[in-house]
């Protein structure tokens, strides 16, 4: 088999276990309403959501000592009120606070619950996420996803893709790179992890950005295993 | 209720949820059968898990800089051996390194899943352990304890009793400490965690130490809830 002596399957989640998009959107829709905006809320998702990666790039090189995700969340959501014709300092914090808490709240795509509670019985599985703990803890379990450990960023204070966060989340697992698997719908942190000695696995998530999604739409390498989803990734793996 | 305003349980392991004794004379019955030492495998247990405090001191003082406890078990694991009449340079390592894995494979008590299945549906349940990572998710797995998270020693680098250890874990959680209770089997882990502003919970486990134990055998302080076990736990908080 493909994943021959893997022991731990580890995850991105936004996008790859949950739909981040239409999940902020759902609760932007709200927010901007309660304010009079007359805003495309998906629109509103994408612009929170471009600012996530410049945001841990300051972490990443160095700039800026590590900080949880939703510190950078709630940072980002200040700049991106004005793009929507908001005047952050009108608003009140608390609304803010709560409104950084739509990413706490997404919903899985269908397939992952299945699936994933099938791989458990075969493997370790954990989220190896950029989100910080509690954000992955409160949407697991509202969600019901069923890990073994919650993993990631804030474990190992490193943000994907650098190798200290693969290698140091291996290292917690007390096992050889190649003892574990990312599974990813982002053939970039598919690569990134591969460079360490990950065993890779990408499942295809056509619809994370929306219907007109021009990225990540296929395997961009031979990765050990490619999927169309969760079940037919534990399909493919035997669980 | 004792627990109003609390969000999240997290709970000493070692004695509170898992039977640490009976598991390791388990297997450390057959390892001294293996090498011919006629010796009460209990007293081997006793004997290495006397060496764990002042393991762990040498990080608490500083002296040391963080190191995960499945370390600190197997250097104390050297130095348990010639007690026994064993010279560890005719032992091998692999036997050694698998023989430390005893803690990765403890028992729970019988009350505890049951208890803690019912706690999960009423609140976030975490173990708040000196175990890294990996025992406790290897324990946890082969027991079926129901986490939602492995929180713990290894997550905030600081092993109890420090402040740092409880103070660390709540900021994880994004909780006040007030909103975070410990349940435990060890009335000084209860005053550390309460000194941090923890609410607390003992729950009393007679036999953690065998049939003669002197400690710990009643709340020695005011806790705000006391229980018999986890299934009592669970009914005294609605749970």
């Amino acid at each position: 088999m493909a994943l021959n002596g893997v022991k731990a399957l580890v995850f991105d989640v936004f996008g790859t276990v949950v739909d981040w998009r239409s999940g902020v959107a759902r609760e932007a829709a709200q927010f901007l309403a309660g304010h009079g905006v007359d805003a495309d809320p998906f629109a509103f998702a994408d612009a929170w959501r471009r600012r996530y990666s410049p945001a841990m790039e300051e972490v990443r090189s160095g700039r800026r000592p590590f900080e949880r995700l939703d510190v950078l969340h709630r940072e980002n959501l200040d700049t991106v009120l004005p793009e929507f014709g908001l005047d952050a300092a009108k608003v009140t914090a608390a609304e803010l606070d709560e409104l950084n808490l739509a990413w706490h709240r997404l919903d899985p795509w269908p397939d992952s619950v299945a699936g994933l509670t099938r791989l458990k019985a075969r493997y370790i599985i954990a989220p190896l996420s950029n989100a910080n703990i509690v954000l992955m803890l409160d949407m697991s379990k509202r969600a019901q996803l069923p890990w073994d450990a919650i993993l990631g960023a804030e474990v190992v204070r490193a943000y994907k893709p650098t190798p200290e966060s693969y290698l140091r989340t291996a290292e917690v697992l007390a096992m050889r790179p190649e003892e574990v698997c990312l599974v990813a719908a982002h053939n970039s942190d598919l690569a990134a992890a591969r460079t360490c000695g990950f065993k890779t696995a990408f499942v295809v998530r056509p619809t994370e950005h929306g219907p007109r999604q021009t990225t990540d739409l296929e395997a961009q390498a031979a990765w050990d295993v490619v999927a169309k989803d969760f079940v037919d990734l534990a399909t493919q793996l035997g669980a």
